[in-house]
């Protein structure tokens, strides 16, 4: 595998699912279910491969790939999707391994790639948050074969690799081919919400009729919105580090002569406005994170004043904080003044405080601090966090997955 | 000019200047002196104008290129180095300008790149750091070709545009063609040997016989050093993003059979070695920064080791707090026990906490991390930071450059 398929932002790893989806192969997809131990990837993490052996993402940092290709021959040919479990850990008193590349047990969820997954991609071109659900084991303890056949009946069971779809933004639990999904629990509506607008993965284990139904629910968030005000060419490299941080990047430029695709090939989008019609051409709520560097200062200055009246959660501006004070004075004198809720929004000068002064470690700067925001996180050493690195959710997690 | 002729790394643009050097065309050399007020780039920041007006490097997010290349021409012709003030601040009134793209006054230094530039470009190449020292006012007041025909005499005067070195590793301070430049005040020392370690610029100003020299100090630190040990997919963004911040890169492998330099093309040097011979292949030192990621316990325990007890001031080492435990009983059961001025410089889970988890999410909280060590800053929000985002050097400047 290349360098540049294992190391793809994760939004490029959906967007080749759709392009393969619309393809005449099919390839396999694979999703870390549950990881225990030490991991390099979470729940969620995806990789797909193709028939030639090729994989875009990554579920590990290269320990497992090798393994997962066999796995993934056998799903194809088999045309079903399964569970495999890699546990890393050679024995129990050598808890870290020798010799292995990674250590920790590793569920992963491996699937021929067919049309029941086009829902999930169509909702993610779409900007739209949508939660996957993956029985992984049904709550009539059966097979497939068995659980599909009982589905259709009065009394409807769910089986081992059946789907479902949640669109928060609609409230609705859907089967792939978008009706009710009437065959799953209501109580399987909340953590899917949650794991959806919140890109989290994890597991959740009902109690069905006495019978246990273990659910694997992948959350893909919409990917965060960037726009980025100016058309300097210090807007590159913040550009082209968003958008390798999952970022969807609307570069907006108040300079009509700039052809601005071509300046910034990273952008996803690129719009050509004034400050006073940022509304018609932009959404301003509160998913979208700003940064203003027109390097202008009235140009700056209406634009934060639109921004700090708006949902956006993140206004980071460009230059020294005295700037700031002089935009203020001249909101000020017009009349406009604004709350500590709505000041609290603004960063100004933007960036964490790493000390580079080049280019790209402005934009470095600057692109660390919009992911610290988006993620609610304070910038510290993560040696110095408390508790895990990555978030857990709220939802019940089971350890009894079974395994290969 | 292309977006990546603009935001190349610094360490970039002093590559094109030792090439052009070696070419046939006489290119201008821009470096920014000073700055008021509020600049995107700070004094020692850039650029390389060639014949046909395509620039390497910036001095500005853009407002001032198009300037530059008319004084550029007027320096090419003239051949001899000239100092261009450009006052971006309309009027008084109005601080902050308008229609502008940016504000602030900005001396910039436009030199015809001769051999005279070469000394400075073969330390930075060598890893050694370099001051680049300019008479912008000469001890006697006069002009350069005064200065010079003064220069031969015993009572030897500094005029404009004479040029010298500073090598800290040597203590020289040498001209252009490495005599030792007995015309230069021994004051200059100091000051050049603090800004060539900081990579930082400045302007110093002396009395001489009771007239003013005005000397700019650009210091051109040796590229920190980032030493990667590991061969996995995921070092291949830390190595991105690490050489798009400036830092030289060498990849450490202990695996033999990978093409380390087709794998990370980014990394200036890879190596293949054993943990128990690091010393012979890597030069641990004070400017030196280290990254563990083999994923394997036992290359990263004896890795770490061997790191603890250099003095490498940064050791970042992926993998939970956990893991970095079991590595301790390890070592106490060998009776190696490390203090903890040693372990101050161990970070692990190594990176910032940004909440990310992609490859690229963490690779961008390692650069991160490293970056805000190696410039001695507490990685904290800009705007909760007091005073001056750019670090100010501890010599006297003077706000009396002549303008253009």
């Amino acid at each position: 595998m290349t360098r540049s398929n294992w190391s793809v932002p994760e939004t490029e790893v959906v967007q080749r699912v759709h392009e393969r989806l619309d393809g005449d192969r099919t390839d396999v997809l694979a999703t870390i279910v549950d990881v225990e131990g030490n991991a390099y990837r979470r729940p969620g993490a995806k990789m797909l491969l193709d028939e030639a052996g090729e994989g875009v993402g990554s579920i590990t940092a290269g320990c497992l790939e090798d393994e997962l290709l066999v796995a993934a021959e056998s799903v194809r040919e088999r045309g079903r999707p399964e569970l495999v479990t890699y546990d890393l850990m050679e024995d129990d008193d050598d808890v870290w391994g020798l010799g292995v590349g990674c250590n920790g047990i590793i569920d992963v969820l491996l699937e021929p790639l067919t049309d029941a997954y086009r829902p999930a991609v169509e909702a993610f071109d779409e900007g739209r948050s949508v939660a996957v659900l993956t029985v992984l084991e049904g709550g009539d303890g059966g097979d497939e074969g068995d659980g599909r056949d009982r589905r259709d009946g009065g009394d409807a069971l769910l089986a081992r690799g059946d789907r479902a779809y949640y669109h928060p933004d609609e409230g609705l639990l859907a089967t792939p081919d978008g009706e009710p999904a009437t065959a799953w629990p209501d109580e399987l509506t909340g953590p899917a919400a949650d794991l959806a607008e919140r890109g989290r993965a994890d597991t959740v284990e009902l109690d069905v009729s006495g019978t246990q139904l273990e659910v694997f629910i992948d959350g893909l968030a919409a990917p965060t919105e960037l726009v980025i005000f100016g058309s300097g060419h210090d807007v590159g490299p913040v550009t082209e580090l968003a958008a390798k941080n999952d970022f969807r990047v609307t570069v907006v430029s108040f300079r009509g002569s700039v052809d601005l695709q071509a300046r910034f090939p990273d952008a996803d989008a690129t719009v050509t406005t004034s400050p006073a019609s940022i509304d018609e051409a932009i959404d301003l709520d509160d998913c979208t994170y700003a940064v203003v560097m027109t390097h202008n200062f009235v140009d700056d200055r209406l634009t934060v004043e639109r921004l700090l009246d708006s949902p956006v959660p993140y206004v980071g501006l460009m230059g020294p904080h005295k700037r700031f004070e002089e935009m203020v004075e001249a909101f000020e004198s017009e009349g406009t003044t604004f709350d500590d809720a709505a000041l609290s929004s603004l960063y100004t000068p933007m960036g964490l405080d790493l000390g580079g002064g080049s280019p790209y470690q402005i934009a470095h700067s600057i692109v660390a601090e919009v992911l610290s925001v988006s993620n609610d996180r304070t910038p510290d050493h993560l040696r110095t966090r408390e508790g895990h690195i990555h978030d857990r959710v709220s939802v019940d997690s089971t350890d009894d997955i079974p395994s290969q």
